[in-house]
């Protein structure tokens, strides 16, 4: 009896500024139990640690008990593998640096590997998802922030200090950039996330006179998700958006090839999901822009988990290369 | 008896456009013996091999024969170390896709690895060099043109297609960026490079209007070595040309950064030799532009292998992990 079968699951637990839910996951990647609790309810990491205990627990001796179960995988900002460790995460209510994973470990006696959300999201693709079999990818995260996970060799690339793949970080528009939540300018997570393109719809809108239906949306308040509806009603105004932020990303793609010549790029996130609109001009800038000898090689993919369990299924996903404690 | 005491050399060689270095190295990196040939010499690939072991045998011969070999690496213009082919090489005389390792280990029954120059140099360096012990760093080639080895985990990053890490070619001046040799504009390789320096100086030359000691070179000719004797002098353009260039690198440096997080970033080559004038602005760029989880932690190095021996080192250093025929 191969230990897979003696310990069929794992456990997936994604840490979100808001809520943390957490599942458990068999190897077809099917989630066959879940909860989540509201992650600001403990000031203190223990008493967080236990209530996340006290609601996951009944699931697990519903299943066979921790017996059953190979190890847990922790999806979380700021999440460092090496260490198991959240280092100053600024959306969490714990400060400095906090580990995790041993909390885990000592409470539940089950092996436990944490790393952030975005590398979560990468083996997740990589065990259940688009990347099944891919030993070199990139996954991107477009969501509030562009965040990412670089596989290479069939392994995620943590870096010497654990932090690697911080893709929406890279420079795309030096000098006059657009101010990043990071502090520095023209990250590209500045003009490719949720918020970018909103930034972008209240720039085109103050930039142009042409008329759009976002012209009803106060400006302050107008969402990527504003701008993806107006595009589907055949708005110009939105689908320059689109084609504006799809080629920026495009561009920052093919400089990403340069670096690991991945078999195939995998986007996450809504952004990913507005179709042709921002799809088409990512490709086109994507394959225009990079280097002659990587033209047409690299598969831009989506991802293939559903929104509501990749959180989930990535972290689990950690969880399966574990040994026993 | 371990097997590096019974084979306990490897043998390097170093293909360039004009000549072809090969040396026997032993377990220290010391080069016991070595020869060139012009590459130009032969238009079959065939000819070309046997005129190399015609030269190498011999040396091979005096110290102890080819089983005393534990195997041959070469670096080589476009190497993809996956087929141990060159493809494509528009500097060799060999068009299309040329099947190297193989043609060696045939004729001279030793296991052979291939991969371009650049790569090869990261492995001298980990193996021989300033990144002994490290298993995540990035290998920058200044050289005419500018070429990149990058190891994570203690392996080099090959991509799924054995061609990647070609940050050279990474967009650093977006829109109105320098024509590259590669085609594309703005690539670091156009600014960064021994001819990049010299575009820089006809464009400063012709942009301002002080004084230079570089206004004394007809434009056309003047190399970056012209002007880093200028900087030497005290010539205050020839240092701002510096500046400019070392600050460009710089940035594209904290961009690779967040890509691999690498422990250190180790340059090789003539502009790296060109001291504080280059290394200063270098640095100071990489840490005003990197993320800040990353400030402070990456080591800027010098590459620690002899300029005329780091060739024949990087090549032979890929044949220490080769296997046995």
């Amino acid at each position: 009896m191969n230990s897979n079968m003696e310990k069929p699951y794992v456990v997936g637990i994604d840490i979100g500024g808001t809520n943390t839910v957490f599942g458990i996951v068999d190897a077809r990647g099917s989630i066959i139990a879940n909860g989540s609790i509201k992650t600001q309810t403990h000031e203190a990491v223990e008493d967080y640690v236990d209530e996340v205990c006290k609601n996951l627990l009944p699931l697990i001796i519903d299943h066979g008990g921790v017996e059953k179960i190979k190890g847990i995988g922790i999806g979380a900002p700021n999440g460092n593998y090496y260490s198991g460790t959240i280092e100053y995460a600024p959306n969490l209510p714990w400060k400095g640096v906090i580990h995790l994973a041993s909390l885990f470990e000592e409470r539940l006696g089950i092996p436990t590997a944490l790393t952030n959300d975005a590398n979560a999201a990468a083996v997740g693709e990589m065990t259940y998802g688009a990347a099944r079999g891919m030993k070199d990818f990139i996954m991107i995260t477009l969501g509030t922030g562009v965040g990412s996970g670089i596989v290479i060799n069939g392994q995620v690339v943590y870096g010497h200090d654990g932090f690697a793949g911080e893709l929406g970080h890279v420079i795309v528009r030096r000098g006059t950039g657009r101010l990043c939540g990071c502090g520095r300018h023209g990250c590209l997570e500045a003009y490719c996330s949720a918020t970018g393109v909103a930034r972008s719809a209240r720039e085109f809108l103050s930039a142009k006179t042409e008329d759009s239906l976002l012209r009803e949306i106060p400006a302050e308040e107008i969402t990527s998700k504003d701008v993806y509806d107006a595009a589907v009603k055949g708005d110009v105004l939105a689908q320059e958006i689109f084609e504006f932020t799809g080629t920026l990303l495009g561009e920052a793609l093919a400089d990403f090839i340069a670096f690991s010549s991945p078999e195939a790029i995998v986007l996450f996130g809504g952004l990913a999901k507005s179709g042709d609109y921002i799809m088409k001009p990512i490709h086109k800038a994507m394959e225009d822009n990079v280097l002659t000898i990587f033209k047409g090689k690299t598969k831009l993919l989506v991802s293939e988990l559903k929104d509501a369990d990749a959180a989930v299924l990535g972290a689990s996903a950690l969880a399966w290369e574990l040994k026993d404690l």
